[in-house]
């Protein structure tokens, strides 16, 4: 299916992009004047091919897994948080149920390697759990190949999910306690970054801890010595399987033609290890925001993404993106639904 | 009306932040994680007073003028503009309408001062023209003294019909050709910046034709000569019907302690000028937007605010703050739906 995935992968229609803006440029205001939101609206043209593109229901993906490296103290929580919030989820009591209920959007959460039995009987859980956890990368590989391939795919299966649910725009979370430790010594990897760079506090661990969480990944990636040319090396070594499944859904949602609608540091990795899959996924990504977690910025240079909102947030969950979804609905209703100069009897201005 | 209101103007509620800023550390998130909408949880709790602040509906009110300036070429767009875009607004055809309808705002449209007869069957229509326009305030006042506060008084009774009508939360938006202009000569005084630091192209004036507006600008200041320490001279000799009513819009809000969602360029110096008539004003106010108008920036700095977007907006209207208001909705939402740790059995970090 990952293969299949990535042979299926089309370059986005950038022939369309004249007559939208032609089309932008007849609405009453004067050109340009509505800033990124006109750029915005050019690009979901392009990703959706369509000239009136939509974007509602968007669906809420939220891959949970827990990480062997937790073991080390790198989080300011512990370890079982992250079934917990699986809980939280499905009990509609998280940051990311609120938003998502905000915007509409459909939520799933899924279950691709949480270090517990979940009960999960809500209707939006999915259980797709490869392995109880990944291995502590400190000490050996977080993963088989094997596995994060097949982690790969649940990502993809639940994009596939999505679309043939009605969703228009994806929007990719995670919950994995953890996770910033492995974001960040996969983002040092990607970039060739010094680690000392990349890290922060993630949820939140003290300043004076911020050195040991350097020297584990430091440690780990001397230890494991990934491809740096291989992103599935590279997660079966330092990855997550949350964020493996990320990856997946990024693939399974561009070879689909869908906006992806990226969170913050976590999921801008995932992004990223997409990309180097298939350079095509690119072209679908647009960034929500900027994170206040330092890695993300040099992930969203190493893209080239410029966010639309920088709120300080660094919760994940995908809620940064459900916060700046509300953007993608103005700029499509913007196309839709605003009067030209000619049909609303309004002159235009000089050189229109 | 106008000395009543600034008279009744109470300072915000300060001491219900603490209890506030407790509840958003009992949720289940790590502490501070969403950042500015933390904050902006806060701010909106100690404007309104309430713990659990509720945004909606927002109400949008535009006022429209003509300024008796544009007949000296200082914008793209001739002065006819003003009033078919009111023609546009009843329609439902324009930016402010797309964004409007997708925030559930209540939109009203008041003619404070368009240069034309409008029909405005409308039920989103108020008549409260208070003359044809501003005289050219190159060669005389723009308006009498009496004539700025009636206008003021239009946008505090507009306010206060907005909050009788159920709106908890108020955007002020503006249409009136050359109203770049007039603001930029109000800041100036407002400031004591040179004018050449705040002019821009407004909505779309060649690169070419800017020191021209420049020039206009400054010979107006100079031949008017307005008072720096009276708002109420400074409207009169300089300013605009819909920037005066604008002002009056932000005190009949703030005295009903309604949380004040601003716009761009000309409603943050509309803002300024009502903070200058009663300070107070000031904590009752929210930024929505930095725009790509180089005198917004100025504004902003006068008044120490830090909008929530920065989209290179420079449309008005109220377009920027109706694409900000799904920030408040969702800091509302934060603060009433979410779970708490203990509610939801997820264990606290370090420290919490």
């Amino acid at each position: 299916m990952l293969a299949d995935t990535l042979a299926s992968l089309q370059p986005i229609d950038k022939t369309i992009a004249d007559r939208v803006l032609a089309h932008l440029n007849r609405l009453t205001k004067p050109p340009g004047s509505l800033g990124r939101l006109e750029s915005l609206a050019v690009t979901l043209a392009t990703i959706t091919g369509e000239a009136f593109p939509r974007v509602t229901p968007p669906g809420v993906l939220v891959f949970a897994a827990d990480h062997g490296v937790a073991a080390e103290g790198v989080s300011a929580f512990p370890q079982a948080v992250t079934g917990q919030m699986v809980a939280n989820f499905l009990a509609g009591g998280a940051a990311i149920n609120v938003f998502a209920r905000q915007i509409g959007a459909r939520l799933e959460v899924i279950d691709v390697g949480v270090a517990a039995e979940l009960p999960g009987q809500a209707p939006e859980f999915v259980d797709e759990k490869v392995r109880f956890g990944t291995a502590n990368f400190v000490e050996r590989d977080a993963m088989t190949r094997a596995e994060a391939e097949r982690a790969v795919e649940v990502g993809i299966r639940a994009a596939k999910r999505a679309i043939e649910g009605g969703c228009r725009c994806l929007i990719v979370g995670e919950m994995g306690i953890a996770n910033t430790t492995a974001s960040s010594a996969l983002l040092a990897v990607l970039t060739g970054e010094p680690v000392a760079n990349l890290i922060g506090p993630g949820t939140g661990i003290p300043e004076s801890r911020l050195s040991h969480k350097q020297a584990i990944i430091e440690r780990a990636i001397r230890a494991r010595a990934p491809d740096r040319q291989d992103p599935m090396d590279m997660l079966a070594k330092l990855g997550g399987l949350e964020i493996a499944a990320m990856t997946g859904a990024y693939l399974g949602g561009a070879s689909r033609r869908l906006p992806l609608l990226v969170d913050g540091f976590i999921a801008t990795v995932a992004a990223l290890l997409a990309c180097r899959l298939n350079p095509v996924v690119r072209d679908y990504l647009i960034f929500a925001h900027r994170s206040s977690e330092p890695g993300h910025v040099k992930a969203l240079v190493a893209l080239g993404g410029e966010p639309l909102l920088d709120l300080e947030l660094r919760l994940g969950e995908g809620t940064g993106a459900a916060l700046a979804f509300p953007l993608l609905t103005a700029a499509t209703g913007m196309l839709a639904d605003m009067a030209t100069f000619e049909a609303a009897g309004v002159a235009g201005g000089e050189g229109t």
